[in-house]
């Protein structure tokens, strides 16, 4: 299950049903437990069966304590999380760190914060501080994505 | 299908069952054309369905000829690469600036280089230039990625 929602930091958003634009403050977040199920779909899709997805005796050879989620799977709730609430955004870059390792039936939550928001003709370049958690404090990815935005009005999502 | 194959550059292999060890100047490569039915699996496994992997008037819309891959779906053929070559290899980190669209049905191939080979105790630290290309020449990903290594034997894969 990922739940989405957008926490207003340092402001807060009326209930009217007057579009919420995206501020330099906010903070987009996302959140997935990665199953057994996913990291062996994952596998099938990309062709990507490094032993420490599948294997917990080579996981702890590696200095793991079990299997852990391949690192671009959990990584994907950037663009995710981007694209929930910015239909139509274009991905222009994004560079990952991966700090420590997501075992297999751990949850993860995301969390994108536009630092910079400059308009580009009719559409705006946004860069995001994109950072992955667990256990509510331990990062787990940590970087920075650039994405094209069609506009900066928030999509609160389906 | 997947096609893997190392490409010796500046040197050649001996056809000798030793163990072939990564130097700086092989090229590891692997090879994928992107199907509708892997854009879709890929959504329902991130639930990232942004419309432009989906809907071809908004990805127009957004300038581009067609509907378009995910870019980290592409992305994913770096570590897949790796992990293919070196079992157990743990990624460390990994950057991506997304140059050209990648529309469904492309055939993409990625070039894995390392540029950077060091020892850290009884594993080694190894940079890589990684970059995607389509048609022969067109530049789709460009980036680096870290990866520790449990050794330099290149497995030549199954």
């Amino acid at each position: 299950m990922i739940a989405n929602r957008l926490i207003p930091n340092l402001r807060s958003f009326s209930s009217s049903s007057a579009p919420r634009i995206l501020h330099i403050g906010d903070v987009l977040t996302s959140s997935k437990q990665f199953s057994d199920q996913d990291v062996l779909q994952f596998s099938n899709l990309t062709l990507d069966f490094n032993p420490l997805h599948f294997d917990p005796h080579i996981a702890r050879q590696s200095g793991f304590r079990d299997r852990i989620v391949h690192g671009i799977l959990v990584a994907s709730l950037f663009p995710r999380t981007i694209a929930f609430h910015f239909a139509g955004a274009v991905y222009v870059s994004q560079s990952l760190q991966f700090k420590s390792p997501v075992y297999v039936g751990e949850r993860v939550v995301a969390e994108v914060r536009p630092v910079q928001l400059r308009q580009n003709k009719d559409k705006y370049i946004a860069k995001f501080a994109t950072k992955c958690f667990k256990d509510r404090e331990v990062v787990v990815i940590d970087g920075e994505a650039v994405a094209l935005l069609p506009n900066l009005e928030i999509i609160d999502g389906k």
